[in-house]
């Protein structure tokens, strides 16, 4: 009796363990795959395909498979180039919505094998992450805007032949370990078919991280799929009250947002909470071009990356940066030269974990006040937003104020010596029709500490805030209170976040 | 017979070392008290007075005394700061052309010692001096828009006014450096007098160096000033035939000029050729404010600073940097922690010698092409001055030329890993008027390098180059020939000069 009562315990210990091994249970840790999700925390995204040959961000599928021509092609320097960047995965866009495949696949045509250069990309970015040590994942487009199947009037064809080519993708180039899927916009959520796409992954790769953008929504319904539905990163952080549209999954994807500091990571699916990390999505360009151009665009400063790089992958989340080779099929020195120097930045090394934020962020929280707030029904400008731990809700003053100032009291006397401004930007799309010019409003401005009953300047700038401003203080000062006090600005300016921090 | 010539040699050596530490001998090499001028090498400039407390930069004698009120006036507090700045000397400006004296002189009202707060601040500085270690160094205006013997018909008694302050300054306080003699623009050069300034100066302080503002000129004439007879320094490298305004004298200045990176030093008075170093003087404010004013002024950024350092010291000439106290006696914040930046970042250590380029600067001298040249009879604007070495001198594209290139070739390969911009900024005074705004042309550009028959962009830049931009790459190139290309412009762009420099 004791031994059959223990054979059905470990019975149902081991089914337990391979349901577990099949779809993310609920729960408030990270179960394996998600923990080497966040152990892998950093990795390289490569987007090449018809349009950076067509001078587009979204060609439609209709141009032919000769356009894709790289002229010297090296997948392998892809590659060396993540190694040398300390990157620990390269995700690799194998499909975008134009449905063109970069390798050669049984079920379509559209595919290297009919351009005039046929190598398989996949296998050969695949084979140069073991070669280098790296991780492989994979990027595919549930949008297809080419296979006819797609247009058919029974849906089941195109789940079939996305079956088909996912089963070439996790069968043909070695171990996956990060499904990326996106473009599920076009469709109601529920024709995608999700939990038969994510058995079909699960069964074929035992340990690669799922996801699906735009993974969550403020609603419970699955049938359509709303934009208006969708909630903020940010928002999600408040409370456990919003929803996995996708399920199952098991990360995040809102790209290409960025979540909160302080990430709370728990989403219901019919009434059980579940933890699922979030995988951030940048660009290196300041363009947010996915897909290089012609034109060589202007990448990240070094300074906001390294906030980014903190932000995003030092509270179990993680980051992938886009690097996307040109038309000669290379990535370009100037984006080489900015990741590798990241690294010598960061002090990434192989062997070792991430380098985590060790400084201390004093300004979350502290009460924050300012001249002006752009009126709203909803307070969505209040002060407050600004040291919320938040990139999505921002302060914004009104408009007439064109000489705002912010501050913030922490309560006590607090040491720091750096402060970080991520301040909101203009947009507009370049001449090129895809690149997104932004544009600050801050002209010239001070830092400011309350010091002896008055408030003393300790920082000057009349440089560009852009998204990111880091000022490092050559020393620490002590102080309950400091301000930002805009001097000059084209527009009435709004911030994001004001970061203040202890880093000695 | 023997003995006698002895003696006479002894009697004549000992007269030639004696007129030798009178005045300086045609030479081209440094005397004693240039050789010590060159060694320190690195001063703190102060302005202070009524100009700091009427808004002006200039005012003209009349306001009354009582207008210079600071409030809490911490003389030891500036010293502090030059000590922890890594300063070698402090230059005070002890009379300024409104004629107001920091000390209590014996032979005007118009002083300190008749204002609300009689510190005499010449005795508190050079005593700080003593206690922190470092040399004192007197400016003096001979220009004076206040004292009544200036306008007397008899000049002479301004002179005799001159002596005696100037031997108080000499005989009160302790060894001087350096005597800084300003605004002799007011008359004819040999009105003047230097001659009779320089002995009386040289024998109360034996080492002092002394020098006059505008110190080199075209011709030899010294009877009028013109402002026309000015030279730059730049020109003055091209060969020696330019002539010592004012004479004798110990270094040159032109304030605020810059000498060009391999400064000959060599000037003419009487067919005879002198060595004179060149002592520049900047503002630590990027709004050329030598005092300082109501609203804080942004500072110098970083990279500039450590770029103008190296530049303007690195070649026996010297550099002071004006850090100007404000309204209540002392250096603001945020002025302090860049100077002190600025030391950090140098790494200049006391008892070590001043910290001397080691880079090498490959572009000197390249050939110079550029995409189009401002047309100007003189040829004042032709691409090789952006590689000349000298920062009056520049390249500038023409009127329509919004997206010129400039390329250097360096007639074989070459090693770099950095690049310095020093673009010509347009120029207007603030609405205080006073500080002046400087403002670039380039908004977007590329630098490239010549590879395989094509140029390879490996830098893209959108931000804002200002006075001065340092590109540091994260590992060498090796090129025979690099290109800047303009992809954006507000103006026709114009460049001082474009450094290429391998720093490994």
């Amino acid at each position: 009796m004791q031994y059959r009562r223990s054979l059905l315990f470990l019975l149902c210990a081991l089914c337990l363990h391979l349901v577990k091994a099949q779809v993310p249970l609920p729960s408030n840790q990270p179960n394996e795959v998600q923990r080497r999700l966040i152990e892998r925390g950093y990795g390289m995204f490569i987007h090449f395909g018809p349009n950076t040959f067509l001078q587009q961000e979204w060609s439609d599928g209709t141009a032919p498979a000769s356009v894709y021509a790289p002229t010297a092609l090296d997948c392998d320097q892809w590659v060396r180039v993540a190694k040398e960047a300390g990157f620990r995965y390269v995700l690799l866009v194998t499909k975008h919505h134009d449905g063109f495949c970069l390798w050669d696949s049984k079920w379509t045509d559209y595919d290297v094998a009919s351009s005039p250069e046929p190598t398989d990309v996949v296998r050969a970015v695949s084979d140069a992450c073991r070669k280098y040590g790296l991780q492989f994942a994979v990027y595919y487009s549930l949008w297809d805007r080419h296979e006819p199947t797609y247009r058919e009037k029974d849906f089941g064809k195109y789940i079939e032949y996305m079956e088909r080519q996912l089963t070439e993708l996790m069968t043909q180039y070695g171990e996956v370990c990060e499904l990326w899927l996106d473009g599920a916009w076009d469709k109601p959520v529920d024709d995608w078919q999700i939990p038969r796409l994510y058995k079909l992954v699960r069964r074929l790769q035992p340990y690669c991280a799922i996801g699906v953008n735009h993974t969550v929504a403020g609603v419970e319904s699955h049938k359509s799929y709303q934009w208006g539905d969708l909630v903020l990163p940010d928002s999600c952080n408040r409370d456990n009250r919003y929803y996995l549209r996708f399920f199952p999954s098991d990360f995040r994807l809102w790209d290409p947002m960025i979540a909160p500091l302080y990430d709370k990571k728990q989403y219901l699916h019919n009434g059980e909470s579940y933890y699922q990390p979030f995988e951030h999505t940048i660009c290196l360009s300041k363009s947010w071009n996915w897909f290089q151009k012609d034109k060589p665009m202007p990448v990240r400063d070094l300074d906001e990356l390294e906030e980014l790089f903190y932000w995003t992958t030092s509270n179990d989340n993680t980051l992938v940066i886009d690097l996307a080779p040109d038309r000669t099929g290379r990535i370009r020195p100037h984006e080489v030269d900015r990741i590798v120097e990241l690294r010598q930045r960061l002090g990434i090394e192989y062997g070792k974990p991430l380098p985590r934020r060790r400084d201390d962020i004093v300004s979350i929280g502290a009460r924050a006040e300012a001249s002006s707030v752009y009126p709203s029904n909803d307070g969505n400008y209040t002060s407050r937003y600004a040291v919320d731990g938040g990139m999505q809700t921002r302060w914004a003053s009104s408009d007439g104020d064109l000489t705002p100032w912010l501050s913030l009291d922490f309560g006590q006397e607090k040491t720091f010596d750096k402060f970080v401004i991520f301040e909101y930007q203009d947009q507009h799309q370049g001449d090129d029709g895809f690149s997104n010019i932004r544009t600050g409003r801050i002209q010239q401005y001070t830092l400011d500490i309350w010091q002896d009953g008055q408030w003393i300047p300790i920082y000057v700038g009349d440089e560009t805030i852009g998204d990111c401003k880091v000022i490092r203080l050559p020393h620490s000062y002590l102080s309950s209170r400091v301000r930002l006090r805009v001097l000059r600005a084209t527009l009435p300016p709004s911030i994001y976040e004001l970061l203040v921090i202890n880093e000695s």
